[in-house]
């Protein structure tokens, strides 16, 4: 089995966290090249790598036939659009979240893999990382009973600057950071979400409203077998970049999470203080790397990716439905367009039937 | 200043508990007598606490002279009448909480309260925890900035048995158990709530449905100023008693709860495992203590008490709130009937307006 | 069956809320008398807890036919002379540790104990713990198999005021603070310890050094069935009390203590911070309580108290042991001396032959 | 710059891993051979890492010019026999810990290295774990003030199994084990201990004595400043691989280590579980990748290592001592034999004299 040529685009910190993860720690694939419309910076991680390419764009990877898979890291607004050319092209995808940053341009991703017969895998690296995954094996051994409440809380360390709420090239909170929640709050519950209720507050960065985006934000679940949850996301937690999901069932729970990343507690007469994480790269890294592996494991056996194009249109069904529910303070139904291709090959497609 | 004469109505767990309290932990007040329909109980207790009388009713305690004030421990369902009658018997009052199941009960209590120029504290004994009460010190003192989101999670162990739900003596659980983290969310946000939105299920308990109780419940809450949050309740934890409280500032952030009880862990080849609270008796033991004291300084310093009925109101608002918004799926404002005169004394009078 | 008539000699922090516990907490007991040398104190320690007798010392009190019993919490070097006289007298004892600060002037104690026939509990309050107490029944349970190492930490916040040392009126660190864990290491061990080993510095404090005293200790410990140990004491630990303990088992281990005093954790960019707690009188608050009503029951019922005179003399045993191998750097043996008489009723008497 | 080549030699669990790092995880080297006795075995892991070179021991190794530095993780007993061998052939080297079994072997590997001109690390990786590397830095900024006391502990989850102590291939426990916690003991306190006491036992595995080896071992530590401490190892935990240590210093402290390896906790009416790590080789997974990457780029720089050969050979006098004290029931003076070349190139030198 030769190794699987990878190409990433977008090097940003995290397409170059990937991409250092593809070159390093992931033994079957191999990275042929990486790129970034920021050419330089495509240059100098090409170089930092060691490998050959950085280019400025995704054209000059699809057309190597050298590159197998494609892996998606530009900001959130062009995901489906490189999406629908690298499947045009017959490549594999690993893209970043969110799928899309609407339901239309994310349906026209997913019909565009489908029609390639490529393989398509969302980058919730948080299914890879050891709590969240041995957590799910403990729910898959029937540990907690009946799934009962999902409880979630992801919130970052620091906001982005202004500029980059100005620039608009990120979905806002329920489609940037939330997604990943939405994505858990199927994942582990084995349950899809009929409808959601969310309040969201601009607070104490008023001057972000007008771009759309929020500081804050709760969303109400309500499951199909009858299951309820809440969501909460904050960007500006000052004190550390902190993920802990909680699912009550009917004969256990489970708490993942800990406000704790190194084991130091320093002691002084104010008390003991831990530090936190303070980034997803910190917190997730191990997660990256098993996602990639796994990534590239899949598409060497030609086996459906474990994370699929359909898991991404489902948990950006959820942040649509999410915003609606803040802008017309209302409940909103999720996904109530009814049922949409999602793509991949056959072996996937019978997944889903 | 001679001791205070206080009554106790209802000696079940939480009448007992408030009347040994009293017997031996605040040695400003005297344990005059304990009453409750079940006379042979209130008999019991008042033998074992070494008291004189024991009686069938508030009708006896609200004769006596030497009772100044009476604490009301029955059932939900009683509460609004016995602060009726205890009111126009001009005794001061600690009552349970919820104030009464609905808002004319309530109001009508508070207005007896006021006529009668009495005293009456609501008893949110979470505010008098150590942990509770000193987070409140830190953000009175400005240490986290603006107060941007409140999360709380109140978990109890076991369900009550399905009789206690036919007798519908009690609230339904945002009535009852939830009302404590409404009175928290106001509290030590510093702010009203504004509108609430509500899931609920009676998922792994289905025969409560009929009584119009259910199992968990999650509820978002819109905030005056800005502010957002969430509240859950499970009545069913398996696990333990489980109460912790989020307040997530501008400068910094503040976690009340643990999720063990006794310093002990306990270490096999299944890893270390602590145990948890298993009753409110017990969590917040120091708390209903620091609570009963504070209620007799208050009432011999004729000082209007820090948890008033006004409290007791707007809490009950939100759990209403909440209700309605469950069952009609859409978001509730909360007490939108108007402002109500919520009773005490001129001085508690004055604070109000 | 009568209240037990009490005596307190002592009205320090430590006698004070001896004397508060058994006049609220103790319902069995009743506090008659509170005594001290300074006079003023006692006099006024009466008037607050509300009894009428504050004595200038220990006569008045052993005049009394209604005090039954003496609880002595002078300073360490007067424990022994007092049991003495009280013993004569025929009151039962309660005393602080420890029971003497030499061997000579524990056995002479012991002996007047057993000759007047009188009860003697040492005030070894860590035993009633609920962490300690919980961790005994899982011992005792045979849950942790055959227990191979004990360890322990006990550390104060701040080091007493040069004047305490140059007052010479208790005992140094292995007598006054490390005694409690040489009661533990007997009592959760279930087995003696035959040797120990010492090392302590003046560091941080070498003035001290001309007190005999010292900051910091460490003793390892041998026992007799084959295990082993560690102690650790250290006097000025900066950042709080801090108290816990290890007992390793073959099948499992138990961890006693926590850093975490209020279930606050307060979050700002520096990490998350945890308050300790910052004396022994609010990290065994409960003990104290728990302490005191044994004792009244065991005397009201005519039982030899759970700890007792041979646990004081054990534990004084090990202090000598260790002050000696830390002075001549070199192993010591535990009580060489061999057996003594530790009195008490026949009763008593009868466990221990 | 090159990449550096080198050679591993052993293949046991400690080597492989070294060996899967160099490969994935350091870019600076290359992974060139591995060797062990059991050739099938270093053929399989070269076959697995993808190399041309398994081979059967050090000298095939050593006669490649492209082979530059050699790994050296084989028993402890050969470890020294290794040193001079590799030194020898003008090898650098990364030896895992103990440098030898006694101290004359370990003289003559430093003689050998030091004539040599080669740099020699010692693999104490704890020395890299992000914890203890945070500790040290705030011990190095001075926020501790005065370190006082320190404290270790070292516990494996599982013994060996009895051929491996009849093997006698490695080190008794304080060789094999408690080396690591010397070595924490010198580096963190930067101080040298001076004199050591130990007790050991072999309790629940008497099988073990006849080979020497203990279950678990006390080692008290005299520094030469003042300080003490107190190591405690043991072999057979059963609950996990749990190693902690604190600092205990006049203005703050600082505890490393912690009971929970994934950020997972399982709660049912047992209470919550959390799983502890179980392996050095989870604990420390990143600690053994910073080793290896500093260990290239220092060889690389002409740059002496950080953790040094007479950091091994102090370590080793401190095993020495804790076993003579132990079997000789007597403290034990730590390296009285006096100062000994510890090897390396001149700069190496330099900063020893």
């Amino acid at each position: 089995m030769g190794k699987l040529g990878i190409g990433v685009l977008g090097v940003g910190a995290m397409g170059r966290r990937h991409a250092e993860n593809i070159r390093r720690l992931v033994p079957e694939a191999r990275l042929i090249a990486v790129a970034d419309v920021a050419l330089e910076q495509a240059r100098r991680v090409a170089a930092e790598l060691e490998i050959e390419h950085g280019f400025s764009g995704l054209d000059e990877m699809l057309e190597r036939k050298d590159i197998e898979c494609v892996v998606i890291a530009t900001p959130d607004k062009f995901h489906a659009e490189a999406i629908r050319a690298a499947a045009a092209a017959g490549k594999h995808i690993l893209s970043e979240k969110p799928l899309a940053l609407n339901l239309d341009d994310a349906l026209s991703a997913l019909d565009a893999v489908a029609k390639a017969g490529v393989y398509l895998q969302m980058g919730f690296m948080r299914r890879y990382d050891p709590g969240y995954a041995s957590a799910m094996k403990r729910i898959e051994a029937g540990e907690i009973g009946e799934p009962v409440v999902f409880k979630s809380i992801g919130r970052d360390k620091d906001a982005p600057p202004i500029s980059s709420y100005a620039s608009k090239l990120n979905g806002m909170l329920f489609y940037n950071n939330t997604i990943h929640d939405f994505d858990l709050a199927r994942w582990l519950m084995k349950d899809e979400v009929s409808e959601v209720q969310a309040y969201a507050t601009v607070a104490i960065r008023p001057e972000i409203a007008k771009f759309g985006d929020i500081v804050a934000g709760v969303v109400n679940l309500k499951y199909g077998r009858g299951a309820i949850g809440n969501i909460e996301s904050y960007v500006q937690a000052v004190y550390g970049y902190d993920v802990r999901t909680e699912i009550m069932g009917s004969k256990a729970s489970i708490l993942i999470g800990s406000l704790q990343q190194t084991p130091v507690t320093f002691l002084t007469d104010e008390g003991g203080t831990q530090r936190l994480a303070d980034h997803f790269l910190s917190r997730f890294d191990d997660a990256y790397v098993a996602e990639m592996q796994d990534f590239a494991q899949s598409i060497l056996k030609d086996r459906a990716p474990r994370v699929t194009g359909e898991d991404g249109l489902r948990a950006l069904e959820m942040a649509v439905a999410a915003e609606k529910s803040y802008l017309q303070s209302a409940p909103c139904r999720v996904g109530a367009e009814g049922q949409h291709a999602t793509g991949g090959r056959p072996g996937n497609r019978a997944r889903e039937s």
